[in-house]
């Protein structure tokens, strides 16, 4: 079983060699994996430098990630591949939340808050309450909800890439909706921001002529028994990039008014300085199959 | 600009994304890229877990390297990509020596050395002459053109795997054919070897049931002037694996007979206890374009 001049041999022999894969699963995903890779370097004959490059920058990839950093999830991001998995299992009963991306940033536990609190441990950006209702599809409330929230601060970095600058779980928050779904609390007003562009995907970028930002946002992954979690954002409506996304995750049903509001009894109930910005929506979970 | 249910919008904007390369070859490499990446998510409708599994692979196998390891060739070595970038560009004029994989132990560069020197600096394997003549593809020998080789020991490692075993340089040697195009060098007969199976691509091979073993191979580089470089390996005949090598480098055309050969008088003129195993073979490179 030796390798043909046109290459052929090589891509059966790699082919044959998944088949004993014990899980049908893994069998089917390295096949599919292998087919595309191989004609992806056949229809562009790939050369040696070219292959090498590719090895240099995947390693650089692998390297830059740290505790704090995953530059393998922000590959994925700005290729549009993480966009692309949410969406392929993201069909929704309609009206129920559609998905988008987790994004790199996910990775500390949000300290658990009781609702009303500020996320915005810092101060100084623009006075927001964000609040609605975690409802099933039918548009029962779903009490005991949890809703885990995370976002950068008004001038674009999340806690976990200013160690030094914010206390860790600044503008992060696990909240448990109360006995009618609802849940509320209080934040900045979130800036748009760029991915880091200091490893090898904000090099990718540059030799793409791409900007790297991300239109302004909120982290959401909503969970309630029997359902279905949603992993998803919602975004600042009237805000720059939303039509530029470095990663490709604006949906428009997730664009949502952050409305200027000046209603002194309603600033006192929440607890917020008046005039505030108001993000109003529900997040609204599918039952479980 | 915004994603629809089915995922085509996220393919679509990734690839308008990238049309601002400055650069077409990268845009064409990336453009290919993204589209066999987005069919084969959306074929295989890869899940979500499915895709934090490959990121964690990939991250661990990035993170696997260091200055003697290279676990992203190796993952491309398994997975036949290599070995088709190899035989893309691998058509030779008739009678020109095929070209095989470069391997991921490369690594160092290869001590220059003098014709007849032993590259077996520990001993006790079965002792071995290699010889032979650089020659153009139409006949011609080729003076000064150079070689460079490596291989693994009679057990089956390479110098860089056994920093404190084996002395550095063991097994590689950087020649300068003669006047006549000729080469020789001394050394012992390598063994087959596994690939590394402790790092993420280890983990690949035993979840697909295949063994790490590729059949006993030296490795070579020969440049000349005015002419391509080809990188090869011979295979020793009648060894195990040749029929099913781990990385599929296998061509019919490198199986070389390393003959048990008894003639004192060579075994004299070669510097190697009598008898001795004996590989000829010449290496034939094809003018440059
Ligand atoms: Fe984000
Ligand atoms: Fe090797």
């Amino acid at each position: 079983m030796t390798t043909d001049a046109t290459g052929t041999g090589v891509t059966e022999q790699a082919l044959a060699s998944l088949q004993g894969a014990a899980d049908p699963r893994l069998r089917e995903l390295l096949t599919g994996l292998v087919r595309h890779l191989h004609a992806f370097a056949r229809e562009t004959r790939l050369t040696q430098q070219e292959w090498e490059r590719a090895i240099a920058f995947l390693t650089a990839t692998g390297q830059a990630c740290t505790d704090t950093r995953q530059e393998f999830i922000l590959l994925s991001d700005v290729l549009g591949l993480s966009m692309l998995v949410e969406t392929v299992h993201g069909h929704r009963a309609p009206g129920a939340t559609e998905s988008t991306v987790l994004g790199p940033f996910h990775m500390t536990e949000s300290p658990v808050r009781a609702l009303g609190d500020d996320i915005d441990l810092v101060g100084g950006g623009e006075p927001c309450v964000v609040s609605g209702r975690v409802r099933s599809e039918g548009g029962t409330p779903l009490p005991g909800a949890v809703v885990d929230v995370w976002q950068a601060d008004d001038k674009g970095y999340y806690d976990v890439q200013q160690p030094g600058v914010q206390p860790a779980g600044n503008g992060r928050g696990l909240f448990t909706a109360d006995s009618e779904g609802r849940f509320w609390f209080r934040t900045c007003v979130p800036a748009p921001y760029p991915i880091p562009t200091d490893g090898p995907v904000g090099g990718l970028l540059r030799a793409t002529g791409r900007h790297p930002y991300r239109p302004a946002h909120i982290h959401f992954i909503a969970t309630a028994e029997g359902h279905a979690p949603v992993t998803t954002h919602i975004f600042v409506a009237g805000g720059d990039y939303l039509d530029s996304d470095a990663v490709f995750a604006v949906k428009e049903s997730l664009v949502q008014d952050f409305a200027e509001t000046d209603d002194p009894p309603l600033a006192r109930e929440f607890g917020v300085a008046n005039p505030f910005r108001h993000a109003r929506f529900d997040l609204v979970l599918e039952r479980a199959a």
